[in-house]
């Protein structure tokens, strides 16, 4: 028989579905294979894009040109624009305004081929670096209300490039499914005086069996409330509500669990497309002393589709429960020669 | 630029990409084409599922064998049974019970190659009556709170059979999405004394831009906040809060639109992937009497992947205006061999 789970956070009962358990073998993969060819996000190709924000540049290489290790530009196909006011309006019972805000693309590596889980620690950690600063940038933009860091990786998870790279997407409001969570976390600091998430954090770290990874600063696990198999979460251990005043030994700690866990994703489930975001609190001036709110980043592969159930209801059916999960992403260490032997 | 629209039943923003219109050519659609094959919903095959729940039959064949033109049998692998009882219990700060509730599937026709834009009318009435008889029936179980009748179409809308079906999920809990639908629809009805979706009805009929098609009981539209292109509408234009009240004469009416605007989405798309969801209120006793809620059905076309923009924000981006979109739908009348001679 199936399981209900809620989450005391958002409210959503997921369906846990215990009796025909998927393992990774179960799940039709469209595993990820890069080809190559012509891609405006490698070296010698910086004019394809709009002219680039920032870089990490080595020898002082001219802007535009290659030379860097991390490159952030404009999206060339933006959501939305900086240029230009809200004009917000109502149509008939429905309100609307003008698309202002900011579409960003941050190019992790100029190595069309790697991809988080193949970089260095610093490489990642660089990538992380420019997450910050794009967001502390953004943040001066009184109109903006949210940034959104997030990474498609396959085109099954809606990657529209093969070459690594992550979006930041800054909105002059706050998107609904932030707001509710912030809602369900306010709700709860007003009732029990303490953050959701680091109860959550506690229950964790005591009952284990949802643990994938774990060093001094952040906890990696499978949520008791999964929607997603093998759905992962990375969370701070300490309250730190905001993503963009992560500090330098975060930073380092952060890389490191981002690149094992993806690692293990990669191994485990045989380089399955998958989403990152990661969520953190809205700008509102105070964002880094919010005591109910606690940044983290959650990653999804996609195995399976999405289909009507969910949409109607905004309820899962999630096959793999997260213990069983956690168990095999934590098993996910051998070579991928070590395997091949094994199956040969 | 592109426009931020807000839907004032969920609060939820959509980005109506306003830039670069997509077209229907404009999409990768993975095309819907049936290989055929053995098939648990064929003729014959009535022994490869559960015993039949119902069946409308021929000349009174017997249960179980050929001779019907809808079968409803218990999903083979449900994700919820009705034995047994919820066994609410918490586990720290979350909250679990057993997995109660009923998953059944509605056989829509024995023809493997046909589905609803393909079907007589008449058919598709005995369809729209099947799912009514069986919402009746599962509400006599007071355990159940809540039905989700919805239709994946093609493997990637996350079909997993050919054969058209659709399927039947009675939950034991109001899910998330629908309860916020039904608190806004609510908020809106004491703030105005009317109905949120009569007045966006009323709001399509004096517009009319984006309207698809109409009939005396009911309107097909894409709303003025599509979370997806050609996302479709239908819904009855008189206040009706329950789908399972449905009387004769409006099944008529809705096999009817139904039919036409999947037929017409079927040649403007060419035979696209889709979801189809009908919302409609909780089980509470009088829930036909509900004053401020309407019960309607949602078609999405399965013409783009949700990605991690999405999943991290509940914000979606349509990159095709529902006024565009309603206009190519409405045009849909073209025979697929006049069309081929177009092109020839």
């Amino acid at each position: 028989m199936g399981q209900f789970r809620r989450d005391p956070l958002t409210g959503r009962w997921v369906i846990i579905n215990t009796d025909e358990i998927k393992s990774p073998g179960d799940f039709k993969i469209d595993k990820v294979a890069k080809k190559g060819g012509p891609c405006p996000f490698c070296y010698g190709s910086e004019n394809m894009t709009p002219p680039e924000i920032m870089a990490f540049r080595q020898n002082a290489t001219a802007p535009n040109t290659p030379g860097w290790s991390v490159r952030v530009v404009p999206n060339k196909y933006p959501a939305l624009r900086v240029e230009g006011d809200l004009a917000k309006e109502g149509v008939g019972m429905f309100d609307k305004m003008n698309g202002i805000g900011a579409h960003e693309v941050i190019i992790e590596t100029p190595d069309h081929f790697r991809e988080i889980p193949d970089l260095e620690y610093s490489d990642v950690e660089s990538v992380v670096s420019a997450y910050k600063y794009r967001c502390l940038d953004l943040k001066k933009d009184t109109r903006l209300k949210y940034l959104l860091l997030f990474k498609n990786y396959g085109f099954s998870a809606g990657a529209s490039l093969e070459h690594g790279h992550t979006q930041l997407i800054a909105l002059p409001i706050v998107p609904k499914r932030v707001s509710e969570a912030l809602k369900g976390a306010a709700r709860y600091y007003s009732y029990k005086d303490r953050c959701v998430f680091c109860d959550m954090v506690s229950q964790e770290l005591e009952e284990k069996e949802r643990i994938v990874l774990e060093n001094d600063i952040f906890l990696a696990y499978c949520p008791f409330v999964s929607r997603f198999p093998y759905e992962t979460r990375i969370i701070p251990k300490r309250h730190l509500s905001d993503f963009a005043s992560i500090t330098k030994e975060e930073i380092a700690g952060f890389a490191r669990i981002l690149k094992d866990v993806m690692k293990k994703i990669k191994i485990v489930l045989e380089d399955p497309p998958y989403n990152v975001v990661i969520h953190t609190s809205p700008i509102d001036g105070h964002e880094w002393a919010r005591q109910d709110y606690h940044w983290h980043c959650d990653i999804m592969p996609k195995l399976g589709k999405v289909a009507g159930f969910e949409w109607g209801s905004g309820f899962y059916i999630n096959p793999t429960p997260p213990e069983i999960a956690a168990e095999s992403l934590r098993g996910g260490n051998e070579s991928k020669s070590k395997k091949a032997k094994r199956r040969a």
